[in-house]
């Protein structure tokens, strides 16, 4: 910001980035507050995350709106167009993280009535901060334009990868073990999907600063788990 | 288009839509054939499948640069500038869609070294077909601005969520009754799901159009399956 002029574009565009960061904040909590109800059993949380997410798609719409505005009032040339349609990607990347969040919302709701996973929740507890982090890091990135930071959280994707990878190992045995586990495992196991999800939105975003920075989106073959287990097979 | 002079926003327009419906098209015969690789355990179809994706991906960066490019020649005033934002709303909606058909090839590969679950394949190449009925008539609701076609998709999704949740049930009995099924039944369940997914797309595909033509969002309470099993938790 400081290389150049600031132009009208500029002052407009932070208004929509101080728009994007706060709906990232909101996706962030939501997140994380699921991920404990989830722990702590607390349907009430849950049911408190539920009705949040209507907060998330309307700040997604209005983001939506003014970056809409902002290319019919000021006819941005190409970069300057870029960084306007990226706006709009990343809600949308914030606005599908908000949903699985909502979804982990309405999955504790029912696991709550069925018998514990021992150790699950904690573990997708520790999932959620690690793609939590992400998040906060992606949309920091953007803000700063920094390219070393996105870089880091396209990095780290591979613990998540990681993680899920373990929780899904543990389900399977857990479902072998004993059949009367199945359904709670599925739901759990649908839940650590879910934030597997995220963490892949987060780099998403990541992606999208990377390719505003330098032109390029970066190569396709992004640091990727070795342990191949037989679920592994997103993308 | 016969109701107002054609500007050069509306030519420059229907090149970008013309490269939606190739999109559309493609993406179509990319769930077909997943289907249809996963019920035969074709395995040299599912790679198909998989080599074609980029193809998917490759669209719609052409897309969204068109797009933009579009937006930057021609200013366009509140409502065309709508549409144009609309096509990267909708080929970001096609994406996902052969992304979870280049998922449904990989497990198909992996499914093919694992015993037979009876009848599922059949039922989830029948819900394929119904989600690529949706997303074609979508994508013609869309060129052709038709609120009736869009809102009749809307409703067909419903359809789709009761084939999901008798799949569901299904797979769950599959489990239960014999351990040694569980791993192809969650292979099969992630399939189904991701199939369920795509109708959700083509919905939203379907709202996005009459969102276009009424300048407003159909209202939350979309006709959803009244059969609630514990699965159907999304959204």
């Amino acid at each position: 910001m400081s290389q150049h002029i600031v132009s009208s574009f500029d002052r407009d565009l932070e208004a929509v980035q101080a728009m994007v960061v706060k709906m990232g904040g909101l996706v962030e909590a939501q997140l994380l507050d699921a991920a404990q109800a989830l722990e702590t059993r607390d349907e009430e949380l849950a049911e408190t995350v539920r009705g949040r997410d209507k907060a998330v798609d309307k700040l997604e719409e209005q983001i939506n709106e003014e970056a809409a505005r902002l290319i019919a009032l000021r006819s941005p040339a190409a970069s300057d167009l870029r960084v306007a349609l990226s706006v709009i990607k990343i809600s949308g990347s914030l606005e599908r993280v908000g949903d699985y969040s909502k979804n982990i919302a309405k999955r504790t709701q029912v696991l709550s009535q069925m018998p514990t996973i021992s150790g699950s929740a904690g573990a997708i507890r520790r999932m959620a901060q690690a793609v939590e982090g992400m998040l906060k890091d992606a949309i920091d990135s953007y803000i700063q334009r920094d390219e070393k930071l996105a870089a880091d959280v396209r990095s780290r994707d591979i613990e998540v990868d990681q993680m899920y990878n373990a929780l899904f190992r543990e389900f399977l045995t857990y479902m072998l073990e004993d059949p009367r586990n199945i359904t709670a495992c599925m739901h759990l196991h649908f839940i650590a999907k879910n934030i597997e999800r995220m963490g892949d939105l987060a780099t998403g975003i990541a992606e999208q600063v990377i390719y505003l920075v330098t032109g390029e989106m970066p190569d396709e073959d992004r640091p990727k788990s070795d342990s191949v287990t037989l679920d592994k097979v997103e993308d």
